[in-house]
């Protein structure tokens, strides 16, 4: 077999086989394969699409590249939840101990990813004295006593997508909905779950900008799971404002325990929710609205809200900053932005907000750069709201003077204030399932 | 500037500024532009082409990356010839003498290139004595005394040109007409020629198997020269068929030799004569078909033969050969290919016509290798000819006896011999010019 005839064959629209297949990504990660035919192949792949069959055999070479990590010490059905990335996205935080609390183990790993917030251990890592960095035989030890832990993924997940990953990065390639797809469930597969419930984010603070786009992910990444024996259900949900009120790392925390006391906003309630309902019913706890009822029941009842608190104190965290979130460390720089005339905010450019965050310190731009656990936005208006000139628009945080000012910029221009009143945007679009598309719009 | 955004703007389909590409040219001439983000490139200009403005662009940057020849030592205009390759081409070797007799200097670089039979000077390299290194000064020397010169391209003409096409050849990118065109009029650029003449061939032997590939491949090669102030004609011609009866080098010297004496077969002795005639009319000698009179005289009497012949001399060969070619080396293995049934050839794959040469010896396979300047194919028979069984199709040539059971192998595959007569095909297919397709069908 020649890599010139894989790329070739894909160029000119054929399927590739599974050998073929293989041999890209055996080769690749081997390094007998060089990065400019994978580029090129990459590239005919952004043209040319792959079908299901090509994604889960590309899915399941990259999973296999690496460490697959084996659950089965952990008893029961094990559910993973994967989040397409967005602004304000801190439903993991909420979702697992909702899971957990219902009695379905949740072992999750996260990354933490070059974002304009940190990840999900960022956020964690906001909590004192929590860490995330647990070997295997502990992180079970956890999931099997407490019900739930997040951590770091290990070094050597999915060594094949890291490197394939980081070359269409700078070749272009990134948006390819194959290739997205297999990158996400490769690292999910790799992680072990049984099922995997999937949100994928779409609108300004996304990376998939329209529904339609959003929706062919989901079922893309669908047809994988199903391909390869992993029940997967997707929701397609709006990220065209960002996700509750509170963008940074200790901010996300905080707004994920209100989720869990039920006084969170709507939108991250809901999904929230919505989210954890549905590992619930893969996990066979009874039909969605089944599963929903027991969801609510756990947060209504204060169980969710112990069962964060027991894993953050087995993962050496204190949940004494959980039960009185104003003992989280403050930001010394406070600012409130004010809406420059009367009016609806129309639209919010989310990944803008999320840049806002970034300036502010809350996420990082290189590898090694560290975050501002306290700096972020707690957002008073969001796209479809009435304001006055002069009202509080969010309010800044930071450890420096000079970010508060270009923080304020950003999220200035981020919001379109006009007279009229937006149409209203619903925040569940579609749910995709091996059943199909179910429209919720 | 970002080759990330080059990459992403060509994908996306727009045009790229004359500024991109130098970008791109420059920075992969000196290495700041790794070779994946070229391939990235190469791979999203497959799919979405390039106009003729970027196609301009991009040849006069790979033609100004290395040296560009300055002619001006050598008076009068200069017209260069270009074929795209095929088998049983030897229209140089007799064009030039034509062309340099009708009192046009030709002064010709040509390339060595990896095919069936070796190159236009290997071929000449199969006289005795005759150098195809010469230095400019030399060079300039002769094309003024003598009127031609066939000679070595310098070894630093379009280095850009030599790195993207080795990358396009292993990431399959070689096929894309912008990216061929640019290639080969780059390095006519660079040789320095005032005017060109290209001979696009198209069919089972040639790069471009359609009549409409090998068009668009034409039209945009002129539309590069007449973008960038060189008079360019393209002929379309057909390459279903080998070129002339014979295919080798030695073999293919000889049938040149034909040509200039009026005993070459028709096919090749037109060619011959309208390529000629096109450079002679490029030059200013007068309409075409003064031109095609004018060459038809200088072979009819003579002149263009003694032209090849002080040619050869003044590159150091020997000129009896011509005279007397059984003078040439001679095969040391003959063997007779005949015809295994009664009927016509109905169609031959031209292309394994050049694989059973080079299985012969008459190719090489790697740049070191050396080529068996006696091996190749002298042709009997050609599609559309009636044939008995018994009778002969070939007679083969080569230094191995065992490679003439492997070379007749290979040709009797590439004979199609059927009851039916095909139907006959044109030789000529399209003339395109900066007037338009002149369409000879």
């Amino acid at each position: 077999m020649r890599m010139y005839d894989v790329i070739k064959r894909k160029r000119d629209g054929f399927e590739l086989t599974p050998e073929e297949i293989n041999y890209f990504v055996a080769g690749y990660s081997e390094g007998t394969i060089p990065d400019y035919q994978a580029s090129a192949l990459a590239m005919a792949i952004f043209y040319q699409g792959m079908n299901a069959r090509e994604t889960a055999a590309l899915t399941m070479e990259m999973a296999a590249s690496g460490d697959m990590v084996d659950l089965s010490p952990i008893p029961g059905i094990k559910v993973d939840k994967h989040s397409t990335g967005g602004v304000g996205d801190k439903t993991s935080l909420a979702v697992v101990p909702i899971v957990a609390s219902c009695g379905v183990p949740v072992a999750k790993m996260s990354g933490r990813g070059l974002g304009h917030t940190g990840g999900t251990l960022d956020k964690l890592e906001s909590i004192p004295g929590l860490t995330i960095s647990i070997d295997e035989e502990r992180f079970f030890d956890i999931v099997n006593k407490v019900g739930c832990a997040i951590i770091g993924q290990t070094a050597n997940l999915v060594p094949a997508d890291k490197r394939l990953y980081a070359l269409r990065d700078v070749t272009a390639t990134v948006d390819s909905i194959p290739l997205i797809a297999s990158s996400v469930m490769s690292k999910k597969i790799a992680s072990g779950a049984n099922a995997i419930v999937l949100d994928v984010k779409c609108g300004s603070g996304a990376f998939m900008k329209t529904a339609e786009d959003a929706t062919a992910l989901a079922q893309a990444m669908v047809e994988i799971g199903e391909h390869v024996g992993r029940t997967t259900v997707a929701l397609v949900t709006d990220m065209d404002r960002p996700l509750g009120n509170k963008v940074g790392n200790s901010l996300e925390v905080i707004e994920a325990v209100e989720v869990l006391r039920g006084t969170a906003p709507a939108d991250i309630a809901d999904t929230c929710l919505e989210l954890a309902a549905n590992m619930l019913m893969l996990a066979g706890k009874g039909t969605l609205d089944e599963c929903r009822t027991l969801a609510q029941h756990n947060i209504d009842n204060g169980a969710a809200f112990e069962k964060l608190c027991q894993m953050v104190e087995a993962q050496g965290g204190d949940s004494s900053v959980l039960r009185d979130t104003s003992r989280f460390a403050q930001a010394p720089c406070v600012h409130e932005v004010r809406a420059p005339r009367d009016g609806f905010v129309y639209h919010m450019n989310t990944e803008e907000v999320g840049t806002a965050a970034a300036a502010l310190g809350a996420g990082r731009e290189t590898i090694e750069a560290s975050i501002d656990p306290t700096a972020g936005i707690d957002l008073a208006r969001k796209t479809g709201d009435a304001v006055k000139a002069g009202d509080v628009l969010a309010t800044l945080y930071s450890s420096e003077e000079e970010r508060l000012y270009n923080g304020e910029r950003i999220l200035l221009d981020a919001y379109d204030i006009r007279e009229e009143a937006p149409v209203a945007i619903p925040h569940f679009l579609a749910r995709v399932s091996r059943d199909g598309v179910e429209r919720l719009v």
